[in-house]
């Protein structure tokens, strides 16, 4: 039995929490996908069931790669940070509570998916939760205590940058979603994209 | 191969299931958000809608705070609780469907959200929450086979607070809610900002 | 880099899946849980509406209950058996996968709780639980690659007598049922209350 | 506190999301599971409602098995590749992603059991997962920093042939169900026995 002192209360049943989390939320997203009933057997139903369910399907892909970037960013902070105390997991439950939203607000894109109302709170619900992520990042890296490694200045801008850059594009989206809603869709699935260009932070990793 | 002996029986996977449940149950709330039908797609009716689920939103947010806190509860019983025993996982089984039965409740008051039986439901279902954790607590810091690090007096008397706090808090909603459901809920939803008070048991923490 | 060499595929990955299969398994009975609509807001109409899905909560208890005993048991095969090859983890997903439908047989059970034919089913589908994991308890500890620890024929003994008495149970109340549905009710409800009592294996636990 | 250097970025944290990934998912199937409504309480009745929930039973049991046998798959990938990058993720991402999809391509299997179009999509989704996981595989296993112990060429060879035989093979079905579509369940069905058979990796692990 360890004396009573100073205990480490490291990250990692909050990473388990979060792991969970994500791994819900994604998959719930599927529960949503529902093929139409067909009137006949006929190619031409089938095909006509295949159209009509084509925006659920890009919403899904859209959404499950872009909460999978949040994964990917919400990991990549639990390389740096390796403790946690009372605030940091309650940013940490703000941060998966807006995650959990995802799906809602998915299925309202898929519902209406050029409605400036639907793209706006999807457009507001991803960016939200890379602001809170960001929140979380800030003041994780602020607290000396927490780090289990160093964060040099580079990584911290890129890291910014990388937080920071998605929801200055929803909003462009949601902007232009007032005249051209289609041209925000087509921001929102290219968006990811983005992430797939090597970093800064990368040279840091393998 | 280890020759047998008295095998330690360790947390851990019960801490994972836990960390599970939770991570579903909290999820799982969100499945209960519908976005409704809207008549025609006019901003009013767009505001009409957002105003129709807001009630089920507030309920969310309380809820999955809420549950947040108690994950908190529970995993901070596992940093001095290492080992288990049959009787101390009977418990955890009975704490995590006490907790299962939350986005039940919390439905139940989104639907019916100022009446007195949604209230009473919802209050008594945290309030068991609280105290089956409670009681696994007990179990746990009287048994020095479990203990993995000394708990003080002063945590003793700290946890003791936390735990009952809220149900003490919840009796008194559901009491008022006889008379101003009102009062009730915002009781509810100011309760967790009690545990962003730093407490005693943190000076044990980094 | 290791070089190539047999590899201790140890069970941790198969743990990992099956906390998260019962996590899932056991938070999903709640989805099924559902306040009936009410006439009017009277205490009348909420004591039937309460009484109307005691069964369901009955049946969601005991579910629950004894999915938490199963995993309990699960828990325990891989305190002796840490490695694993293809057919001990084709059974464990043979296992899994009945895990899987107790929510649907329970769901079956609480809309026609003294039905002969779901009390069958649902019987059935909780032996067919501890038989397969049986199964899986036997092939692992007779083969001595996957063993952790020793397993003396006293623990061999407690554990068939733990995991068969349950189907056999089980049997006797499905056949009770043909004749007093209520007793297999009451069989059921009563049958996770053996679990309790202390064991032989519990001495080589702490 | 670490010195800045090169992460490790383990693959604990991507293994970690696809246990829950695959959990959820394969837990989820069962919610489509319903038993029908029943006209009166006769055994013809039951036995009726028993035969039309079987294509159900049999499709669930087919993507359980098949589901059971990718996270198998999924597993042994990471026995070999300990580290992860950015590329990594994202195709471990967009496995998870069609894996997602199994629940609703075997809910559309079990409504249309022997329509062309649903074996198709069946098969063609079961063939995508395959060919995603072999990608990933092979992204991997051509990254040194990735490997966390060699891969050699008969092991090459014996995942290969694992991962591109099922593609082959419902391929083969989907053609087939174009003149008799009950031959193509039928392969779907025996097809995962195919993987209870040892191979060379086995010859690898104990």
């Amino acid at each position: 039995m360890k004396s009573d002192q100073k205990l480490p209360m490291n990250s990692l049943r909050l990473e388990a929490l979060g792991d969970g989390i994500f791994a819900v939320a994604m998959t719930i997203m599927v529960i949503e996908l529902r093929f139409p009933e067909m009137e006949d057997m006929s190619w031409l139903s089938f095909k006509n069931a295949l159209l009509s369910i084509s925006p659920d399907f890009l919403c899904y892909f859209i959404s499950f790669v872009v909460t999978g970037i949040m994964w990917f960013g919400h990991r990549m902070i639990f390389e740096f940070i390796g403790r946690t105390n009372r605030y940091f997991i309650f940013l940490g439950i703000l941060f998966y509570m807006v995650v959990c939203l995802v799906p809602f607000s998915t299925k309202l894109l898929a519902q209406h998916t050029f409605k400036l109302f639907a793209i706006a709170i999807y457009g507001l619900n991803l960016s939200l939760c890379n602001l809170v992520l960001y929140t979380q990042w800030c003041y994780g890296i602020n607290r000396k205590s927490l780090l289990e490694r160093e964060v040099t200045i580079e990584i911290k801008k890129t890291a910014k940058f990388l937080f920071l850059i998605s929801p200055v594009v929803y909003s462009i989206a949601i902007i232009i979603a007032i005249r051209v809603p289609l041209i925000s869709i087509i921001i929102f699935t290219l968006t990811p994209l983005l992430y797939l260009l090597p970093n800064k932070i990368d040279e840091h990793l393998p």
